[in-house]
C-alpha cells in the first residue's frame, strides 16, 4: 500500500478517485458486519442490491433475500440485517441477495474502484493485513447514515488508520480526526456510541447484543471482495 | 433556537433543506477570520465572489479586491488572505470583494439559506449569543478544503455545539464528533492542528502567526451577516 485515506460519506466519493484505489466499504451497524460474519459461516455469495423490488425478485433464482430499511427486516425477506442471523453453520452455501438503506448502497457507489473489499471490526486485521500487503492506495469509505456522516463507521476507519498510520497520506483530515476518535473511544465503544444518533436509532429496535457484537474486533479471518459485482470470501 | 446541526463539507449540503435555518459559515483558515477581523476594524461591506475573473472587474467599480487561491495571494489583488492584512482602522470604510478557495464557494452555497452569518473563533461567543437568541435551527457549514472535511472548521463547530450541545438534534454525529475533537483539542490547538494537512499546506507559507491568531477565540463582537449577496456587519 502507498496511502490511506477515509471518505467520512458515500456522498464525498465524487471528491476521489478510486480507479487506482483498493476501496474498503465499512457499514458497522449493520451491513458490513453481517457479511463478515455470513463469509464467516460459510455462506457462497452475497450479492449486494441497491432497491427492494430487485432483490425480492432474486428470491426466485434460488437466492436467499436479506436486508433491511431504516433499520428494520424488510416483509417477506428471509433474513434481516442482524449479524446473529448469521451465525450459525446453517447459512453454509447459501447465495444470499442483500438490500440495506447504507451499506449496499456504498457498494453501488464503489464500483469504479480498481478493488472493492468489506471491512468490520469483526474482521480489522484481516483488512489491514491485505491492504498492507497490497500495491494499491486505500479508500477507507464509511456508508454513514443517508449520507450523512456516522460515529461508528468513523470510528472503523480510525481504527484502520491507527494500524496503517505510517501510510497517511497529506492530503485531507478525515483519517486524523476518525483516528482521534477510536483513540477516544476505543476502550469502551459501546458506551462511547450510546451518544451516536444511529445507536439511539437502533436501541428502540433493542438491538443491544448486535451493537456489542459488531464493535467486537477480529472475531473473523474472512476478507470479502467484490468480484463482477457479488461478493466472495 | 431550536436544534443545531453540522455539516462538515459544503459537498453534504444537499442533504440539508437550509431554508427554515441559520448557515453559520466558518473557514478558521482563514477566510471567515479575516472577514471577522475586517468588520472589527470598520470594513463597511464584503462582498463574496466565486470566481477571481468577476472579483478584478470589481476593482474598477470601486472596490478593494482581497483573495487567494491555494493559500497563496492572487497577483494585482489589493489584498491577501491574511487577518493580519485587515487588523488596522486603514480598512475603515471599505468595500471589500473577496475570494478564496473554500470560504467564499461555502457561502455561495448557502444562499437559499434563510439566513447566513459569518463565523470564526474571534466572534465564537458573539455567533453562539446570536443563535441562542434567534428562532431558527441553526446549520454550521465547515468550509473545508476543496470539499473535503479539515480539522479547523471541525473544532469551531466543536466548540459551538459544546456551547449549544443542550439544542443538539438527533439526525446526525457531525456534531458529536466536532464537539469530540474540540474537546479534545481545545487545550492547545495550535499544536492540534501541527498535524492537520492545511496547516502542513500553509506551513510552507509561513504563516505560524496567522494559525494562532485565527484560532484565538472572542476576540471581537462583530457578526457579519449577509444581506442581498453582501456581508454587512
Amino acid at each position: 500500500m502507498k496511502t490511506i485515506d477515509v471518505c467520512l460519506s458515500p456522498e464525498l466519493m465524487h471528491l476521489y478517485d478510486v480507479r487506482d484505489r483498493t476501496v474498503v466499504v465499512v457499514d458497522i451497524l449493520r451491513a458490513t458486519s453481517c457479511m463478515v460474519t455470513a463469509f464467516a459461516h460459510g455462506v457462497e455469495s452475497i450479492t449486494p442490491v441497491a432497491n427492494l423490488e430487485q432483490c425480492r425478485k432474486m428470491k426466485t433464482q434460488g437466492y436467499v433475500i436479506s436486508g433491511e430499511r431504516d433499520g428494520k427486516k424488510v416483509e417477506g425477506f428471509d433474513k434481516g440485517n442482524s449479524p446473529f442471523e448469521y451465525l450459525s453453520d446453517e447459512v453454509k452455501g447459501f447465495k444470499i441477495a442483500f438490500t440495506t438503506t447504507n451499506g449496499t448502497q456504498a457498494i453501488e457507489k464503489s464500483k469504479e474502484a480498481k478493488e472493492v473489499i468489506i471491512g468490520a471490526f469483526l474482521n480489522l486485521n484481516a483488512v489491514a493485513r491485505y491492504l498492507l500487503l497490497g500495491e494499491n492506495n486505500a479508500l477507507i469509505v464509511c456508508s454513514g447514515w443517508k449520507g450523512r456522516v456516522n460515529l461508528e463507521d468513523t470510528l472503523f476507519a480510525g481504527a484502520l488508520v491507527e494500524i496503517l498510520k505510517e501510510y497517511l497520506g497529506p492530503d485531507c483530515d478525515a483519517p486524523l480526526a476518525a483516528q482521534y476518535l477510536y483513540n477516544l473511544a476505543k476502550n469502551d465503544m459501546v458506551s462511547f456510541l450510546n451518544t451516536s444518533s444511529h445507536v439511539r436509532r437502533l436501541n428502540k429496535l433493542n438491538i443491544h447484543d448486535d451493537i456489542k457484537f459488531c464493535v467486537t474486533p477480529d472475531q473473523y479471518k474472512v476478507l470479502p471482495k467484490l468480484k463482477n459485482g457479488v461478493l466472495v470470501a
